[in-house]
């Protein structure tokens, strides 16, 4: 009855400890990344309550275009637990995409997530290869919305003369990126390799070898 | 190797055979909710693949602004699995926010997912209490973002006077959203009982049910 | 065959050997928190199970009644990791609620976790609101049980003259705990904010605040 | 602004509209079982929420003793989610464990779930066993706590001259119950195959097959 | 006391009746595909128990070798839930591996699972990259065991001049196959958009679409 | 475009830069396991990956046949975490069974996984039992494959006169291994208390706790 409350204050402080005692056993609410401690395959290890502040839970490095003078004309910005701590455990992280006019975010995989775009700018084209081989591809307004199923494989393209932005959300706090240019031709496995297994022509292969810096 | 294969194109075709029945197992890349067939609690009922298109992964919702010409001066417009099947089973989906000058998403939970907001235009205050009890409240401007752990009660202001604009993604296709006021005011639950679990007086409960259309 | 057996006390010093060595690899059949270890999304380190005792997995805290010399005449007695270590990493825990005649556990989620009540001495008016805002409430007799889906607004309150217990279930070994007027006003969440985000008028919230402890 | 609220009833009705209809996305907050419907690996489809009443979430089968005039004295009564459809889908249920004086629960698993144990009334002892052949053995008395981890091989044993009660609490709605006994002699398993498999001898097993009707 | 339970048929046969109907809520041991009934993110739904019997959960499927008289001399042959219906829900499946002499697993993804491949016959060369662009690169011999972490691209290829064989495990019912060279070469993806989105000439694209059948 | 691709290697770089800072992020493609470092509910801390290579993801443990020089004329070799820390958070792991003829795996579970058998060389009989006490039996030959639910009491068992070989899989990175005659017979678990539980005469306890070097 609030008219008797307010003459219990005395009681009340008692109350108030009751339920933040037992509230105490329940700070697990969230695991804010301590970036410095073990890491597990749930996530970092959780920075000590006490310490955490907003700050912990807020970032702005999507802020700002990423830097897109560079071959591929776009850039991947993440807000991934390594960047934003404040995401770790809970299964959810974003990144910005920046394209130039004739930018691509060439063909890849998310290996532990799903993603869906949201474009902010401009036109892009999207696509993904199921694993039955079927293509679902489109070209996207702004506000439209698409998603990427997970672990296969998708790229997006501006499709306008002007930059273009979007907002990826991924069903991780650390999705994982793998290109896969990069994972052919821009490390040490053996040209001849990468040949056997992808039926490219060895001339091929060795030219974006060459373009991405690999090696063998 | 690449010339040899050139010259089978027929053994080709069995080769791509034995790959396209053997993917076939794998057709559950996804699970495109077709929302008249039974739910269960792990998602709507997979549609037929056959019958998936690109435009089941699509969605353009979110594009126009929503309705803010109401008393919150706000609006939330989902793209959640009911809106959006393609994110069915995905833990994955989006919501758009639109607050007015002086609008205000109230003091609301997602019962069964965290959320990232990311403020796509305009300034505004956004917080929640942790089970601690301890607040944790940031103004944002245009490009920051902000997490909010799940199930805890949060609320976003515009803080601005201009239109304030949002995307928040959640970790499931079905967060759920249970509105404080909505909770208490909108719906039997009789006055006594909600002044004895909340300690509010009875001449604010029957205010606010009058406002909201609350019976009891 | 059981006469061979009894035969081959020095072979079957080996056979316990070898299938202890493989048996070995499962001593993670449990993981008893390490309250003083590093956390983790997933729950508290694991104790050396060397060090593990049977005590580790009993708790007496249960027993005795909570304290109801308070305002709401009521107490939630946690056995949550926190207190019973034991639970960490196995999606379960318990708490005792004691409620004296006019008591009441007020609104309140469990953030992470879904929620079974079974009463055991005494009469409960307990009821939870969805998300499409509909009410479900019943009084509760002894040996009657229902259950809080995740995440959702949920009370309890002494429907009897007598001091009534319960004894309530989560799926989570550390459920957390939001009592919707700690949120609101037990902490320095700005009046202004608070009307703002829940449309009570400012005498109601610093009403409330004043009761219990809030400043802002 | 209350007081502008208050003159917005119109502008208020399109305010629950909006929102109605995003939360109606939201109806998954919970999935109670249709029994007679489709079940699936997370459990059976969901009842229609427009037929869920709060029936659906409360169930009084754990109100009365189970029936312990039988062999060993005693009575598990469930409340898994064939018998309570609220629990579908929540990862949580509940037993009651009646044990007249001289009452054992024999040893048996839950192959997909862990369990509490309280004991409400009597006193009970209990114990498990771990992968690494460890028991973990204990007495129990009215209040007292006792985790069992999933999967492993557990009893409880009626330790006093009264009727022992408890209440167990599994993280699955649908735990299982594997009785070693029932397993072994209960059924049409060969007598030459339970002794190869358990070194007991055929006299034994046939002796137990008789007494529990199994056949082989 | 066995000496009374022999006494006792009769009690005993009301013990049986009454911890069979408590089992009887933990049919869902196990949930057989039902592979014609609705599907859901969670697998398939489950066949009735009564109809279940052994053969659902035994397959003989992988005793054969698969025909590697194809292009890629190598055959992946699948015990995936769509074959081997009994791993439904479980988490778990089956293929077998036959690469003849020359014979290549090309570079493929498995968009929702991990993979742990044993040598049981010939030797092979496993390779995987990981989103770090590190390459994970070993020769196999017979028993060697080389696990590829869930979505990663990777590759198999006889590493002798005799037939290779080995089986694979996935840590899910429904793994999924993505393969590279399908994924880009074999569908109607336009050329223009494969240049785009992988660097690679316009003529080698044409060359593999051309073997690979596919258009644009 | 290619042609444009191979005059801007400088600019390349700046690309490779940004993609490698973005993948910086998604290092977690696995959690190989520090086996030395805490451990936690979701498996063990993650070595650091600049240490990792590819031996901790190949494992060569089950190469060799195990010794069933015993009395089980049996062995079990384990490629768990433990043996093989690069399945650490994968949910997946091997072991090979080795069974003379005469050998017997005798009945037990496995508390946190499923387990799929494939039989290598030789026949064996394999059955489980279920919670609902049916029994699923099958003599399995060369080739075939068998799936055990989880947490199930099951057995294999030599049903030839050579030695027969198989490789089972789990669900799990650390799946347990519960053997029931040493839960019962090879500790110390009072011979009366066995006898409670398991309605076993207490000669035929004692008989075995001697075999087995149980004591009480």
């Amino acid at each position: 009855m609030p008219a008797k409350m307010l003459q219990n204050t005395t009681i009340l402080f008692v109350f108030s400890l009751i339920f933040l005692s037992s509230s105490h056993a329940s700070v697990q609410d969230f695991c804010v990344a301590d970036l410095t401690g073990p890491d597990s395959p749930a996530g970092y290890s959780c920075k000590n309550p006490v310490k955490v502040t907003v700050s912990d839970f807020v970032y702005s490095g999507l802020a700002k275009a990423g830097n897109t003078t560079n071959i591929i004309q776009a850039a991947v910005t993440p807000a991934f637990v390594a960047q934003f701590p404040g995401v770790n455990g809970l299964g959810l992280s974003l990144a910005r995409l920046d394209l130039a006019p004739g930018g691509v975010i060439p063909f890849h995989t998310h290996p532990g997530a799903s993603e869906v775009l949201i474009v902010m700018r401009g036109v892009m084209t999207a696509g993904f290869v199921s694993s039955a081989n079927t293509v679902y591809l489109k070209t996207l307004k702004k506000g439209d919305v698409m998603v990427f199923p997970q672990g296969l494989l998708h790229f997006q393209v501006n499709a306008a003369k002007i930059h273009a932005k979007g907002i990826v959300s991924f069903s991780s706090a650390s999705p994982g990126l793998q290109i896969l240019d990069f994972a052919l031709f821009a490390n040490d496995l053996p040209t001849s390799l990468v040949g056997q297994t992808t039926f490219l022509d060895p001339s091929q292969i060795m030219k974006l070898k060459g373009v991405l810096g690999g090696t063998g």
